[in-house]
């Protein structure tokens, strides 16, 4: 067993070079669901394994069909535990580029408000900040101590933000080299501020593109219109009929293997305290728009959902133009919870659309990923561990709790690899991932990095 | 009086010259909508008057707020009739580029069949190359006789693809010097390839556009979804409630001043033998979409419609964004009939949409235009003899049919300067006007020229 106070003195001296590292990361736009940026993405996965064997890892970009996943290795001390260490180094598109206050490109350290500071950029706080603070703890137990407390893989993808497409087969085909005793997974957040969390519950997501297509061309609509079948038309009826006055999703056999939340559960989040008026504030909201007479955090933890991501269909530059549009399409995902199967609920959403398609028009579906949802067991001793850890570097102690977003990931360690996962990061809500204005908390940065070099000593001990 | 024969053959021998001139004419691509191009709607506004100033006109460029007007005047003989003559030289955008075969501002002759031959590009059609066959006739009359058969004063607007902000104004201002005493307007079309027709009924207009917001950012569906209102699927629901199962229009007061077509109308158009599948046929369907229970003519003709020709939310890039969108919007038109009120429609609208913003949303509105519908009276004289003119030069004998357009100009001709519209043009249903590859039958240019020879000929008579 090695001494943890050195590590964390590394970290606290060596944090102006670590952020550094981040903002050359960040300077790489890895957008994996737009094929322009495939090089970057590369670029990207390279710039990750020059910095593991910098530390020490054996690491190597390894080809996949699609962008290149980075693995390395690490050995640890005989009969420490293996963990496999997973992030995702892609990041989100940045449009619409204008409402971004800076380059989003360019990591920025501003301070916004005394003693506050920030990391602003695309892929901050998803992944690439996140995933660092990993590194840094590895990179400072090494500086510290010459070694790591444990046998460390790493994984790193870069289609996380396009389905995942490579991943299965990869895991599939390397499934011993990446069998750990547990993964550690970072793609998650804090509860607030000061309140570290372990997320123990993560829905599931099947994403799904509707094209209706009606002319063979777009028409006059003095021409035409009254007569000629309109997709957006179309569309706006398919998509309406989706929801039920009181948030329901109407579409047949969707709700099969959905739970209700246990009531102790259910009274656990109720005591985090949290209102509908408080996680909506954040975002210009206040009143909580899914199924009737559920809490915002049943809604967004523990109920499915059916989302429209994007919508488009005619003209829609500046002006008017008087056209009915020869096709229109929309894109559209599920939030599965709970033994929710993302196969039917695909089939069950084209059945629902192909329904309402009248004549004269037809309907083409295009998949975009589908995962389950997971729930993870409270029982583990890796789980109690890495809960102490996290209470001993922040100033509430950690709590568990569940999340809204899929990690495809976990699920497919469950499966493929037979490991399961303990899921710790530092983002907060207010990071806007996805969003323009991207950033990351610094103290999300730091404290992070001292979080991993705890819980790496205490799942050695 | 002026015999007729050598116009008609000076319009045969400079058919290729004519071409020519349409072809520069094409070349400026004046898209009005677009305040990119307001240069070249100037250029085209500039190519008009000097090419009217070549035949003899006292031409002038006209400014406005928006895009210029073209205003010119030629003398007739004492007592003989002044007429106006409109058209408009702006055009509709040409996305999506990829669909044309060809660059829509190089117009082309192509032989499509043998001996049937096209003008394509943008604004052959609508109106480009419709306004050229009178100022042709113009040219010829000039040429033949060194004098026009009647007083023609020739106005172009610039903005007729873009709700003609400028126009009642510029009437208004300019009433006396435009007053005539009757137009002729060319923005119509033939009944069929063989058979000319005059246009005795128009639909109104209104545009309006409505854009949803909810939160102050685009959030992370899996962060937020569930929880937060999605503006993509306010606005669904919105445009789905616009229309019943039946095709029927929904909004409140909706169908106040919609007249029921009498039966003999409905008859005459019926003796026309149009099927449903003949006319939707043409575009690649064959179920009429619009109110249950009516003919195809009757539903573009003499029915009101509400239409949705532009929707925009969210990602719509390619790949998959789980994304709840910021805003969302659609630009909608209702085409008008008989005495429907323009500003009461909208404001009808306006109130349906309020009404279904639910917490947390807000809607904004933007106008786009509005004019009334058009019903012209079937017995003044200039109708009978432009009749007779265009029976002389067609296969068939012209019809009186009514359109699905709008063009407002009618209206403002009638309200405004109390002056009735002939309306008559040589477009067909296929010439693809507002689509990508947009065309005009040579036949068109051609025998539309000599078809305005041949009616102001008539009504000078």
């Amino acid at each position: 067993m090695t001494s943890l106070a050195p590590v964390l003195d590394a970290l606290d001296a060596g944090l102006d070079a670590s952020i550094a590292r981040l903002a050359d990361l960040v300077r790489i736009p890895s957008i994996s669901t737009d094929p322009a940026y495939a090089a970057e993405c590369r670029r990207a996965a390279e710039w990750l394994v020059a910095d593991l064997k910098t530390i020490g890892f054996a690491a190597s970009v390894r080809d996949t069909p699609g962008h290149p996943m980075v693995v390395a290795h690490h050995d640890g001390p005989a009969g420490s535990p293996h963990v496999l260490f997973y992030g995702h180094y892609d990041v989100q598109p940045v449009d619409p580029l204008e409402l971004w206050h800076d380059d989003p490109f360019d990591m920025k350290v501003k301070e916004v408000a005394p003693g506050h500071k920030v990391l602003t950029g695309r892929g901050t706080a998803d992944d690439k900040g996140q995933l660092m603070t990993f590194v840094e703890a590895c990179r400072a137990y090494k500086q510290a101590h010459g070694a790591l407390p444990c046998r460390v893989t790493i994984l790193f993808e870069g289609e996380e933000e396009s389905g995942s497409p490579s991943l299965k087969p990869f895991l599939e085909a390397n499934a011993k080299e990446l069998k750990a005793d547990f993964a550690l997974v970072c793609d998650t957040g804090m509860w607030d501020r000061d309140t570290p969390a372990i997320s123990t519950a993560l829905r599931g997501l099947v994403g799904e593109e509707v094209i209706i297509r009606a002319a063979d061309r777009d028409l006059h609509s003095g021409e035409f219109g009254g007569a000629a079948a309109n997709p957006v038309r179309v569309l706006a009826k398919v998509l309406a009929a989706v929801h039920d006055d009181d948030g329901r999703i109407t579409i047949p056999d969707f709700y099969d293997g959905v739970e209700e939340t246990p009531s102790q559960i259910l009274k656990q989040w109720e005591g985090l305290g949290l209102t509908a008026e408080e996680f909506l504030g954040e975002v210009g909201l206040s009143v909580p728009a899914g199924e009737k007479g559920r809490s915002v955090l049943e809604l967004v933890w523990a109920r499915p959902t059916a989302e429209f991501n994007g919508i488009s269909g005619g003209y829609t530059g500046k002006g008017f133009k008087t056209v009915i549009a020869a096709e229109a399409f929309a894109k559209v995902s599920f939030r599965l919870v709970h033994k929710q199967d993302p196969a039917k609920i695909r089939e069950a959403f084209r059945a629902f659309v192909r329904e309402r398609i009248p004549a004269d028009c037809t309907v083409e579906f295009q998949p975009h990923g589908g995962s389950p949802a997971i729930q993870l067991s409270y029982d583990s001793p890796f789980l109690s561990k890495a809960k102490e850890a996290l209470s001993d570097e922040w100033p509430k102690p950690a709590v568990m709790i569940a999340m809204g977003g899929s990690i495809p990931i976990v699920g497919d360690f469950q499966n493929l690899l037979g490991m399961e996962s303990l899921l710790v990061g530092y983002g907060l809500s207010d990071d806007r991932i996805h969003s323009p204005n991207e950033k990351y908390e610094l103290s999300s940065f730091h404290k992070g990095q001292r979080s991993w070099a705890r819980i790496l000593a205490a799942l050695s001990r």
